[in-house]
């Protein structure tokens, strides 16, 4: 009988002759097979779980010799009587205690993996490879030997080199130093250890701790989002937004760079207001997930370049006005006391680099999310808020830019405009023959013209519109011949239906009759035009850098991207002309990038490297954009000629709107109005 | 006429041709000549000066051409205008100003090279080449550009890189980022930083700046002693000492462990009231030099083993018991915050390591000062204080070890013993004919029998004996034959001098008959016979681990050290026998070596790699230790013949002392004296 068997591991299909008697595990750690533990083999973790596939093996202490693999033992047993989190899964062995016997075929299934694929739902995007910057590792050190003096440090770092092939760790924040003699006593010489990036020891418990979390956050100039993660399995335990209390500063970006410049300590006081507003939210979502503050190891964060920089304590001045320099357009690694944040008092943080004044580390989030740098064809990738961040390119050379598309997509600046939050109008629907409209509103599950919908939706109301509903509403109004190809509303049609009325010298469509009235005047879609332009033009004006007249897909990220109807976003025109199967939209992106460089270490250089090489175009100084500005005010386009929008959907043909004549002017009929319910009332 | 001129460097011998028109500094740095600039070639430092050797050349604008180099030019007339630190001494150029027109010799004065030496006053001992951690960069950062999207950090990182060589800047300090912008702009886009170890940018200023200090802090149980230094002179601006405040909690090193053991939060008290101590310090250090506490940006520290783990906040209880193991035994980089101590808020502080938990960070301190790890000849190097640590060994091996000598050397257990402090005797001589003596006490320039002596001496007054006054004593004694060779007081001597009398079945030697009486009893003999021994023992024993029967040189460090006359210390046997020309003081050879660390950074990593050879050895756990301890009972040796001590000095035979008998006992004559002074105030 041979001393060695052979192993053979799937899914990888390593294999390997190993001596009989060795462990999985090490025959796993020999191959280079990716098994995860944390414990180092000691039967403590639970991680490094594999099935045996071929070779009846005994479990639950009943041995059934000669088997391909030593019998479930002791540890094993203690192991699952112990286990609270993860214990041995049915037919399941670990792998740091079943011996090699006879030849064997032993499956690692994903979740023992260290690696581990946190798969995403979205099919189009790269899973996220669990490699996470701060990792715990379960050491065992060397005793204290007066014949051979030694620092209690330098044991635990030739541990973790021994047991861990961490040769690189150059030092132990001093807390960890402070702590480290009681800390290994306490353990009876077994401690485990927060090491950050394989470089720095950052905390330590007493034994084996399998207790690490992390915090991604995405920082807007409205909300603020968190997702607390596991940081050993990737899993989002919990996530909240609060609003961001800079608000009372100034509502737009720029009013808040306003108030830094005119206020003596301004930029301070916003820095100290995100910061507590911060603190509030790690708390709240700590204990909403059920775990101490202090256990969040790690946190990452994106954010347009001013709440960048306000975040970081730096004064936004300088990007309030050209050339709109940057502080750093490097991402920044910090201790969690520099930026004030209440977890762990040696947590790290990691800000994700900005890419260009306009192009904040926010759109560095999205590149990790949707990595158009990786991809094959050549994609448009458009984060839409306050301002458009608008990513073209593919794994050759990847542009970027921000266009000024102002908050009107937001629902600002629209005469019945509101956040997106219940009562909003979301979805809009226009028959083209009565022209009479259907509409959902957020909060209830009825269209209007459904049964029961009066009753659905008394209790959050209809209050206004939102950015999606408006753009439903402009390219149904379009698609209905309402709206003419040059934006205008075409007071004809006022003949046909009483809902087009006269509004002054223009015309505008009566979406809700209610209280209060919801209408689109002419001024609403001359909003939405002038911002679809820019966004347009933005996109079209890296075309011409990249010499493309068409783009292969389109991925419409943030809110906005993901609450409205991608085909609705093209008939008006907001992106280039594509193929509709190829528009989708990503939800948020960014704060998905935050969570994939809280997750995956090496996604951190990765994105500073690609925020490098990306090519940063700065619209307001680029003279071709404003021509594709003028250009794009047409729906969906006044020269573009949209022939794959065509395909799929029928677009009216161009005409001319008529000039307003006849018809009830809006004002005659709000007059007639209050008068009908000052009479009702009396 | 060719257009290439040959310039020759001195003292560095350098040559080359250069095209005419090349600066001398261009030149100098082209051909790897270390001439020094702050400001990068521009006319603001004055550190680049240099003399013209040949070739006649103008000064103050009277141009006398054609000459070897270019006439002085407004830069420099502008510089001396404005110079108030370092004006272009009498004959000299400034490097970046004079161009080479012909064939020239340019010498760099010592004081203009960057690696300066700064001098140390003894010969045996390597200079320090000034090449400090912490070190000021004046650069020209290039504006922003629209076009260009880049961060101002990056941009200031690729001056530091392009006009500084500096590759390896990784980061700066949250502080400076937040500081960035408005120092580039406030400065026009030149700016000074200060970069730490050629790796971060730790400091900003606008414009030139030229100011840089550093402190290297001793921290001894009984004092705090600190050198204000400039860190681009290398030159020492003050240096105070403080009482160390943990003296309150224990006047030794072991009680203080005791009382970190017996309070809960002791070791707190005791790291917060030196930190407190250390505060002031630089505080009243700082304002001595006429700077600001905010200009030190570097500070090293040394320290025994508990005086290091409490000043970094490390509970010392570990070091109270076997076996006695360190937090850790590297080097400790910190921001000074981090220790909270005052000097610029991201100042840096370089803790030196410890080599064992007897053998501190001082140690470190005297290796680096002594270097016997470069010694070609094998060195003995003993500091002592409250404990004796030993260092032996040459270039090829270096051990150490530490010696429980108690607090003997420093006056205590002595029975007229005191600190050195204005008052004690520190010189002793006897006649050995009359066994008079005569001393010299501190803060008194006249030996005891001297005329004027009793006038002189009464504003300090004779209040008791300091370590190096006893050691004079004992070895005076026993020159004097008054002691034997195994210790004991000579009895049978109180029948030719009064000064001999009996104490109790011992005998005791007056030295001064005022008030206080000062004597020598037989237990102040056995008190430094213990602590002799112990120290001769440690040496002794890495003798026998380095297989050597004598040492070629002797130092000894310290206060102690630098206080007695090393004849005394070998007649009475504290040290082996060597030839007496080879044994030297060192004084604060520890303190020294923290100024080392601060002036040059290398000697941080050569102190960290030394630390790490040096083969530790723990006499505690050594049987031979107790054999060699009992063997150097004797003066100056029980068995050891100490033949080049004899051929200097002509010692005492061997001889028996009496047992006491006859003579006045002392508690009869106390009596006695009690009376007559009694009778003299009725």
């Amino acid at each position: 009988m041979a001393d060695d068997a052979l192993i053979v591991f799937t899914p990888s299909g390593r294999r390997g002759r190993f001596q009989k008697g060795t462990t999985v595990l090490q025959a796993a750690r020999q191959l280079g097979v990716d098994v995860d533990s944390v414990c180092g083999g000691r039967g403590l973790c639970g991680r490094c779980q594999c099935t045996v596939q071929q070779g009846r093996f005994a479990k639950h202490g009943i041995a059934s010799a000669p088997d391909h693999v030593s019998p479930w033992n002791e540890v094993e047993t203690e192991y699952n009587a112990r286990a609270r989190r993860r214990p041995i899964a049915d037919g399941r062995r670990l792998s740091c205690q079943a011996e090699i016997l006879d030849d064997v075929v032993v499956d690692i299934p994903a979740d023992s993996q260290v690696h581990k694929q946190v798969v995403r739902k979205r099919a189009e995007v790269r899973d996220i490879v669990l490699d996470p910057a701060m990792r715990l590792h379960y050491v065992e050190v060397e005793q204290p030997d007066m014949h051979k003096p030694s620092g209690d440090l330098e044991r635990l770092k030739a541990a973790l080199a021994e047991q861990w092939d961490l040769h690189d760790i150059a030092a132990a924040d001093l807390r960890t130093i402070q702590n480290l003699q009681k800390a290994l006593r306490q353990g009876d010489w077994k401690v485990t250890v927060a090491v950050h990036r394989s470089e720095r020891v950052t905390a330590i418990w007493p034994g084996f701790h399998d207790r690490a979390y992390g915090l991604a956050v995405d920082v807007g100039s409205t909300t603020i989002a968190a997702h607390l993660c596991d940081l050993q399995s990737g899993e989002v335990l919990a996530s909240n937004g609060v609003m961001n209390p800079q608000i009372r500063f100034g509502e737009d970006l720029m009013s808040r760079v306003s108030y830094a410049m005119m206020n003596p300590g301004g930029d301070q006081e916003m820095t100290a207001a995100v910061r507590q507003a911060l603190n509030e939210l790690v708390r709240d979502t700590a204990a909403e997930a059920g775990i101490a503050v202090a256990e969040i190891l790690n946190a990452t964060f994106v954010g347009n370049p001013i709440m960048h920089h306000l975040l970081l304590g730096i004064d936004p001045t300088e990007l309030g006005g050209a050339p709109f320099a940057l502080a750093t357009n490097s991402g920044v690694t910090l201790w969690a006391q520099e930026m004030e944040l209440d977890i762990h008092p040696d947590g790290r943080i990691y800000v994700l680099p900005c890419i260009a004044g306009h192009v904040g580390a926010d759109t560095a989030g999205v590149v990790l999310s949707e990595s158009p740098h990786l991809s094959e064809d050549t994609v448009l990738v458009v984060d839409v808020g306050t301002n458009a961040e608008i990513l073209l390119g593919n794994k050759h050379r990847l542009l970027a830019a921000s266009s000024p598309t102002g908050p009107a997509f937001e629902g600002a600046q629209i005469s019945g405009g509101q956040r997106a939050a219940n009562g909003a109008i979301e979805r809009v629907r226009i028959d083209p023959e009565t022209l009479e409209p259907r509409f959902k509103v957020i909060g209830c599950d009825l269209w209007s013209n459904e049964e029961g919908f009066a009753k659905a939706v008394r209790r959050v109301g209809v209050t206004g519109i939102c950015g999606s509903g408006i753009i439903e509403a402009l390219a149904e109004m379009y698609l209905a011949g309402i709206i003419a190809t040059d934006g205008t509303i075409d007071g004809a049609l006022a003949a046909r239906s009483g809902r087009i009325e006269r509004d002054g010298r223009t015309w505008s469509y009566l979406l809700h009759a209610g209280e209060p009235e919801i209408r689109v005047s002419q001024n609403d879609v001359r909003a939405i035009q002038l911002a679809k332009a820019a966004l347009y033009a933005g996109a079209r004006l890296l075309m011409d850098k990249l010499e493309i007249d068409q783009v292969d897909r389109v991925v419409l990220a943030g809110a906005f991207g993901s609450h409205i109807d991608v085909k609705y976003a093209m008939i008006l025109g907001l992106i280039p002309d594509c193929d509709l199967a190829k528009v989708s939209s990503a939800g948020n992106a960014a704060g998905t990038g935050a969570r994939i460089a809280l997750l995956n270490q090496k996604a951190r250089d990765e994105i500073e490297r690609v925020v490098r090489q990306i090519e940063k175009v700065e619209t307001a100084v680029e003279p071709r954009f404003q021509a594709h500005f003028v250009e794009a005010m047409g729906f969906p386009h006044t020269t573009a000629p949209y022939p794959r929008l065509r395909q799929a959907v029928a677009l009216p043909d161009a005409k001319k709107a008529q000039p307003p004549e006849g018809g009830e002017d809006r004002a005659a009929r709000r007059r007639r109005r209050a008068r009908a319910q000052q009479g009702a009332e009396e």
